[in-house]
This record gives C-alpha cells, sequence and structure tokens, in this order.
C-alpha cells in the first residue's frame, strides 16, 4: 500500500464520520472534508433539510469552511474527500475554488458531475481541472447511503 | 410587448442595479434575484473577492436568500433573474433548488452551463429541469463586464 492510499483512506473515513452525522439527524448520509498540507481546514455534511438551504451540501460547507480558513477563494494546494461523487453544482464548485484534488467513494449515477453524467472536473473547456481519484472506500460509503435509504423505507 | 416581457425587463434591471454595486466595489459586475408571486424574495451580487469565498456568486447568494425567507430549500415557484448566464455551480445549485424558471441576461462563452459549455438547466437526466430565458437586456448586460474588464487593463 502506497503512501497516497494510506493517507486516502484515513481522510476518507474522516469524511465516512462527517456522513454518519448527516445520517444521525435524517439527512442523507454524505460527508466531505478538505485538507491543506495534511491537516484539515474544512468540514462538512449534508444538512439540506435542517437548514433550509439547497446549498448545504457536504462539500459546498467544507469548501467554505476551507477558504475562511485559508482566508482565500483559492483552494489551490487543497485536497477534497467526499463519500459520494459530486453532483454539478459541487463539482462547479470544485473547480471555481481550483481545488487541486478530488477523492470520492463511491459513484452517483443519476447526478454524479465528475464521472457519471458529466466530466466538470476535468473538462478542457474550463480554466481548471482537478486530479480525481474514484473509489476509495466505496463500499462503505455507498452501503451508509443503502442503508439509510432502506430504513427510510420501513413502515412505521 | 407582452406582460412577461415587461416584466423580465423589469426584473432584469434590478439585477443588473445589483450587477452596478458588484462593480463598484472592484468585483466582476453580476447580479441575480429570486421572485416568488411577483416580489423579490433574495438579492445577490458577486462578491468573491471581498468574502474571499469561490461560493459567493450572485446566484448562490440570491438562492439562500430565498430559501431563507420562504423557509424551505425548495424554490419550486420562483424565478431567478441573472445578468449572465450561470457558470455550472450555479447552475448546478438552481436544478437542487427545484427553481421554476431562469432569466439571463447575455452569454458566458468560456464557462456558461445553460447553453455554452452544458446544458444543466434542462438536462432530461436530472431530475429537474427549469424554464429558460436567454438575452433579456442582453446588451446593457454584456456591457457592464467589457467595461469593466478594459477598465481593469488601464494603465495607472
Amino acid at each position: 500500500m502506497t503512501d497516497e492510499t494510506k493517507t486516502d483512506l484515513y481522510f476518507m473515513n474522516e469524511a465516512i464520520v462527517l456522513a454518519k452525522e448527516a445520517a444521525s439527524l435524517g439527512e442523507i448520509p454524505i460527508g466531505a472534508i478538505v485538507i491543506f498540507k495534511e491537516h484539515i481546514v474544512g468540514k462538512g455534511y449534508n444538512r439540506r433539510e435542517i437548514d433550509f438551504d439547497p446549498l448545504a451540501h457536504a462539500e459546498l460547507l467544507a469548501i467554505k469552511q476551507a477558504s475562511q480558513h485559508l482566508n482565500s477563494w483559492r483552494l489551490l494546494d487543497c485536497t477534497l474527500y467526499v463519500t459520494v461523487e459530486p453532483c454539478p453544482m459541487c463539482a462547479g464548485a470544485l473547480v471555481n475554488a481550483r481545488v487541486k484534488r478530488l477523492v470520492f467513494g463511491c459513484k452517483d449515477l443519476k447526478a454524479g458531475a465528475v464521472d457519471s453524467l458529466f466530466h466538470i472536473c476535468n473538462d478542457p473547456r474550463l480554466n481548471h481541472r482537478l486530479a480525481i481519484t474514484a473509489g476509495v472506500e466505496e463500499e462503505a460509503c455507498a452501503n451508509l447511503l443503502k442503508n439509510f435509504f432502506k430504513e427510510l423505507r420501513k413502515p412505521n
């Protein structure tokens, strides 16, 4: 196992902890963190329902916190870890924030905008492209979602 | 001139006022408003530099304010007016927020995600699509940008 792989597993598990936090509040379990020089500078989990906020996706909250922490809208040397493939809004935010690298867990076949429906994070027409690693802790990230929706569908 | 055209011109000019506010602060002049039942429920102008925030685009600020005003992440019966074609992040946010209709001024050939590079706001694969009207006060909106960048490039 390379050092990068070990680091990716470590930080993805931090994002998974945040996803579980979302689930405990009745939110779809997605978590994200931003890393700068091996330190966490931004954290977020999905809070759409509790905040009445369509923008309160894990990635956007983590990006905002990182920008505030680093006093810059450019997150040039940062890596964002997120348990699920980002949607168009979040993929666009990663490009806008000039994030260097994206690591995600499982794909989102219905709205994923990195691999599944669009390729926003490495489109040569846009003014920034990210390095992308997919499938880190894929099964654990997918199971969080599966179990959440299974629980939701249970008759009371 | 139809009533809808008159209304669109009226509200686009409100968005233009906000874009000018951005310019006066040294920000790229883009303004946006959200309308619900003919009232403005959200306003925003680009504040990326002054807020150190890559998410501080006019559209996202207007959407957030509207969601808080209406106590819901679903902006089902709302129209968003913006002076420039939304980028991927903002186009994705419009879909996520279930905004009913988008009216924009001029195109953004470098990053537009409604008509120019992507078609995020009316993609049949996503779970929401918006009605779209383009080109309202197109020249005025484009001139704001042109003049801003011309001014920036002037030797001191």
